[in-house]
């Protein structure tokens, strides 16, 4: 399974797999299009034990090599110092850049550019100082609820985590779709996991840009493209880091976000899902998320959920 | 429609009406209990169109009477100073007190107290300054995915909005089910909508401490209690404010949260899921929310979802 | 003393007072340069009694019509919080935009532009979502220290304080200069008594913006031109509000940060130092102030010192 | 010079070094008392040639082994994106925990606690959720400034700079007043430098904690308490890092914040007043330094500034 792309080709895909126009010139939702009414009710069919699974980290308060500008949380109001109020109460406070890489978030559409470009050839520019004037994150005020599908890439390789660095190629999620008897279709929310939360919660944070992440390589991109999928989500950051492209550093970001319009689920942690989809032995379930409405935002935190 | 009781009358109810123990000792979860995985599968039984509706205001980053502390929302990296790295991206970067009055949030059990408890007689002293050691929000991790319920209020007294101060008795909310057609029942989350959203939009922000919000009376206490619940949420703050019992601000945040440990949605925007319920015939829905997993926070702003 | 400067009067001073190019082109201190060390070590002199008086108010927690986004200020721990750690500590967090209208805080050069530049020439383009990268507020992190200068214009009118909008003229400062027995030099930060914080202690905070504030009329700007003040402060933020020019909102901004390159100190809170002088028969004094060392920073918050 | 403190011994020089009552249940203010307006003035005399010296690090935005949790700085507004507004203008933000080891800031007296207090026999109690009623960083608002003496220990010991863990005796004090021709006199600012700065720069910052850093052993703490002094600043954090003293870690942070009431001003950067120091030939010179008013406070970062 030898690497057969050059950065050249890398870069020609971004062209040939482009959706810029396909829902008209204003569109700023990308492939969130493909999730219709119909396709919410199916996904809502798919409940049968009706159990529900996160697939978030928790918010990453503390610093680590992977998390150096960790969340925020302090308390506005603690227990023991509200006796004396009418109405005693406890309070906090958070900050957070959801775009660090031990958060589970959802990159918007705004968030990595090519040639000065997002989705739809929106200017880099309209993402000034107070934020994004066009695919911000708030164009999933009505959530994100469709078919959730299961790649566990660690499971079909026999191995408890992939290595940063490691690569995933299309026809390992072809043998993926196979022996996890699951077929990867329109609109869904497709979820590739890697093992990098496993490998995390064993040995601690490591620096991906510095060690590796595991992840897809550019040549998945067409896969993704012919399948349709509404988002992308994995609990690395879905690039294979490094990339192994001159000058592309994160081919699958560009390809998604900007070429495809496809939303970005990044540091998810898919092992609950894992466990539940080989105990109930079906990789598929009503996905549901639904991102803080941020106006002008880049990013949100969220907390997926499959339910089962 | 008088008011029936005293202010000792209300203190007595947070007695009658507990629920500590009832899911042993160390429980921290009160009446999620009532959320089992039947209660899910059947609540995504209930989809049938798939329209999927918002039940949030958006992040409130504007400075507004009922808003005093605004979300802070500022970016990390505009898209105009990234062209020459090699990902050009933007990304942002916010700041939030969940519990502020114009944004839509999850309370978490430890965010009142009562007699210097929370639910379940946890001490107010577990909610230190680094965040709440009992009952924090983070019980809540699996997401909360339930039948939802909406009981409308203005529909029910043919006006566009319920004014500041105005209550909701027992009777209202029968009032409700019955012209509503639907039955509030064990596990539910109940959404009680008094149309402060929609005079908001209209009017501009008010003071809620000073002027008043609509909600639910003390009185509707045991109604709640009796008909199990899991989850209330409103597009105010569930208490009328004031409550006119001397002593006790905000009987229904001490009832719910405090008694029964029933978690709070504080501040939705109930508009539109008034609109789709009148259109399509139902009040009833898939209610899905997933609040942030903020280990001791003590609340989380929320996107809360109505599958149709 | 009517009003004898047009809109485009003022708009004509920029050029004519303008510094750009006086200390060479790649100047980012503008007047700090008129500060020597033989002027500090005059300044050291004027020290008689050891006298030691803030200018500045405190950090603004408290939301106000004039700070609509106050200071953040939360605990990291509590003192009951830390009993069991090897040393008990308390500690703290700010977060603060210092250039709110109820902080002490002085306005870096790189604050205000006028067709696109600032101080020097440089392009508006220079301040970016990574801050400032010339005339940022670390061009002063060797500190503010010369001669203060009060000239106190509520004690020469004989009045508590100026009203909102409230002018003051070239005529009143030298009246100031004359009844309060001092003349403003080369290198001097002058400071400019309103009674603005003294009416905000009676009254409350308002919006500046809407109410209108004490200040300079942009007729002073050859004044202070002429005197060739380092460095201007107010009680106020120097201009008068509204200006009463058209387009030209702030003219005292304009002519002393771009065209003069003089720092402002805007919310001076200047009660003390004007009981301090009257007591002490002098409106002369040694400054000493040191801004943080904000690298990019656009402004600093501030405690300066008047020592008499 | 071995060790000669015991433990026990340490914890005996905190009773027997106690200012507590000194100047008066209420005081809150500690050895600044020893300040007088005759001392301010004194200090202004010492200044010959003007020149002024910075004694801060710059704020610590960039995450680093030292700095797990850095300032947060983010701009409000950026210059290109107010081209269309009144009156363009750029304005930032910034948040930060001021007690972190790579900023210099100086600690309030309720900063740390012996046996449950902090100095003067407050509890630690009184430092809750909203900050501390007692021994706020606010006692200093009119400023620090006073005679401010540097005593030099790398220069003393002909090395570039101390090694983490290497301690700082009574007799090296003494040896370097000898050397340095200065002597230590009641309500001075004594600076004291270790090299840590100059190190940090060469190597980059190490963690403080595993690692260590140069600094006062225990046994000076009866020398400066014979010496009266009223702050003392230091390139590290004072304390010599491990303390060799069993169940006492920073044993000179209790001893002068809470034993002696002496502020502390942490991570200075002493490099460029030893420079002066040198080049001028003298140890001493008038100290200024104005910490932000934050009220309820338990530390501000600072610039503070030596003028010679």
């Amino acid at each position: 399974m030898a690497q057969t792309l050059t950065s050249s080709d890398v870069k020609g895909l971004f062209d040939k797999l482009s959706n810029w126009g396909r829902w008209g010139k204003d569109d700023q939702r990308g492939a969130l299009n493909y999730i219709t009414n119909q396709k919410r009710a199916a996904a809502a069919r798919l409940v049968q034990t009706g159990e529900s699974v996160s697939l978030a980290l928790p918010l990453a308060t503390i610093p680590a090599p992977d998390n150096p500008t960790p969340v925020t949380h302090l308390m506005v109001q603690a227990g023991a110092d509200s006796r004396e109020q009418p109405l005693p109460y406890s309070g906090d406070y958070f900050a957070i850049a959801p775009h660090g890489m031990a958060n589970t978030h959802i990159d918007a559409l705004c968030h990595v550019f090519w040639n000065n470009k997002m989705y739809n050839g929106f200017d880099a520019s309209e993402v000034g100082s107070q934020g994004a004037k066009k695919c911000a994150i708030d164009v999933t005020r009505t959530g994100i609820v469709s078919r959730g599908v299961l790649l566990d890439i660690p499971r079909l390789k026999k191995v408890d985590w992939m290595e940063p660095g490691e690569k995933i190629l299309p026809e390992d999620l072809d043998a993926a779709e196979k022996a996890q008897k699951v077929r990867v279709e329109e609109g869904d929310v497709l979820l590739v996991r890697t093992g990098r939360a496993a490998m995390r919660k064993q040995k601690g944070g490591w620096d991906p840009m510095r060690v590796g992440l595991p992840g897809l390589d550019a040549a998945c991109l067409p896969w993704l493209h012919e399948r349709r999928i509404a988002v992308l989500g994995c609990d690395a950051v879905s690039d294979v880091v490094p990339s192994g492209y001159d000058g592309v550093p994160l081919p699958v970001h560009v390809g998604t976000l900007v070429a495809m319009g496809i939303h970005l689920i990044d540091n998810a942690d898919l092992d609950a899902v894992s466990a539940a989809s080989q105990r109930l032995g079906r990789n598929e379930f009503m996905f549901s998320m639904a991102p803080l409405i941020l106006e002008r935002g880049t990013a949100s935190p969220v907390n997926p959920l499959a339910i089962f």
